[in-house]
């Protein structure tokens, strides 16, 4: 293992201060983040075998982090040790097996057992790191893998079913990548947004249909889409009754695959003769069991893209706000109103 | 085309009084039959190309029959013409192509264009007739294919998947069927069920458990007995609230694989989350998609076994009562309120 002397013993980090899993289901609103977190100094994690600890330059917030921080994620809290699931940095140790990384800059994501983003020094397992193309922002650093290969494995899962499908929160960070993405690959997304003022981008992202929740007409509108374009996949984050109501609206074969709960309102099944009679399905998507299930060459191969998008500036992370570790507490709630890019965070 | 003329000009049949879909989605109970069919004298009808005239033996009353005259099966009514998906009898005139089965006394299931089984005689495709061994009862042959064919290919999918599944309403003649043969093929079938009484009977069939849906214990109970032995499958022909509660119960990948609606309650889905982090799956089962997906071979190797089950006794039909064709439009609905066996309908 290198040598730590050059790393300060402590650190500022962002912790968690609920435990396990929260058993409720409220979705990723929060109204005060100092209900899930507090600031405080700990020691500088260390690296064992096949790990890294890598000096953060930014860490962006996902919902998944607002998820795990109310318990309500696919893994359980760990009360005590920092949030955040995603950031770029500067590996500065590590451990054996994972020297080569050290002195890159890096994007990664969090591993079990290892430390969260939201801090001034994180730690992971060494397969976690993407090494950064020197042409790449911070920002884009920050925001390359949850986001980037979620909106990548799950257009393919809709190229493979079909030439059209439909994305809900079509505005969000993700939402924009995978309409993109799938006019990219010849496909016609069909998106759905809340606000009016959303159509015209999403529009230029490439959706072939836009459509505002809160519209009276939306039932008629999509069933006239859904007819025309024959959508298979529904890559939904919201998952409300609307979500329900798309899903039937869809035709034979159609997919709705949830993977966010941005709504908590509970969908009722009011057409289970779908699922029986016309083959529909319902199923979730979730990344970590998406890069259990695919061979390292393959999520290669779709990070090298990922990387080659943003560097050319198809793909860009739109940023919201920059908060500093020590106003995340305080500031979080408030900076996540804003939802026309990313809060980011920084040491 | 052979002779017609043995053969009288009209018969006696029970007719859907309702067109196409009704929109509502109430499941199978009717409070009187009356409001679906009507008895009438029409037309015997006439093979065309690949198609059979069969005399009636015996037509048996299955939930699919009750959703389809309620408007509420995948398929939509045609005003005025026999209802009645299954039953048994001999084939008296043949299309061409289909001469071969002139005489013989076979198990049959109305095709798309036919003429349904509640009636004297029935119209069907050739290759929707199973020629009965001799040493089979009619009340079997009635029942052959529908349940028979559905257990078959719903446990082959259970047993894909581990070593345990779950089945409600498992003291309907299907769930009988299910539970036994998940035993003879060494699985480990749960069995749900309504009523005390039918606890014994389950395990004699061969379930490992059983539990009363009344039970107040029945959340742990099931808890318990999903963690020992993991069932993969839920084989449901409620889907209600109950069915979804089941489901969140059931380990990592469940599959909840709906083929019927018996409660019209709708089910709301409490922790899309299970969908997302834990695999899970939410789809349906129809006989009719299966036939379409599976090979003749595969389907002739299933009809053997079925038959070969019924004739050394390890499966029987167990009989209700026996309605004459002129008795269903007013003793059907009183007829169903007896749960212990099939009605079947004779000419």
């Amino acid at each position: 293992m290198p040598e730590m002397s050059d790393l300060p013993q402590t650190m500022i980090a962002v912790l968690q201060t609920g435990d396990g899993y929260s058993g409720k289901s409220e979705g990723p609103q929060i109204d005060d983040a100092a209900a899930y977190l507090e600031l405080a100094e700990i020691a500088v994690p260390k690296p064992g075998k096949g790990q890294v600890t890598i000096r953060l330059r930014m860490s962006s917030v996902n919902p998944s982090d607002l998820h795990f921080i109310k318990g309500e994620y696919g893994q359980p809290r760990v009360k005590g040790t920092p949030a955040g699931f995603e950031g770029c940095g500067d590996v500065v140790a590590a451990g054996e097996g994972a020297e080569g990384l050290v002195g890159q800059r890096v994007a990664f994501v969090v591993a079990m057992g290892g430390s969260g983003a939201w801090a001034e020094y994180a730690l992971t397992d060494a397969i976690n790191c993407v090494p950064l193309r020197p042409d790449l922002r911070d920002e884009d650093g920050a925001a390359q893998i949850v986001n980037p290969m979620t909106a990548m494995a799950m257009v393919d899962i809709a190229k493979q079913a079909g030439e059209s499908f439909v994305v809900s929160a079509a505005s969000s960070q993700l939402g924009k990548l995978m309409v993109s993405l799938g006019r990219d690959m010849g496909l016609k997304p069909i998106a759905l947004v809340r606000r009016e003022e959303a159509v015209t981008i999403l529009k230029e992202k490439g959706a072939e249909e836009v459509f505002v929740t809160s519209d009276p007409d939306l039932s008629a509108k999509f069933a006239a889409a859904s007819k025309a374009l024959k959508p298979r996949v529904f890559l939904d984050a919201v998952s409300n009754q609307l979500s329900e109501q798309i899903f039937v609206a869809m035709p034979n074969g159609a997919r709705w695959i949830s993977y966010g709960k941005l709504d908590p309102e509970l969908p009722q099944l009011t057409q289970m003769g779908q699922l029986i009679f016309m083959g529909k399905r319902i199923e979730g998507f979730w990344l970590t069991s998406w890069m259990r299930a695919t061979p390292p060459q393959d999520q290669m191969r779709v990070i090298g893209e990922v990387q080659a998008r943003f560097a050319d500036g198809r793909w860009r992370t739109d940023v919201s706000s920059h908060l500093g570790l020590r106003d995340v507490v305080s500031q979080l709630a408030g900076a996540l109103k804003n939802t026309d890019g990313k809060v980011m965070i920084s040491p």
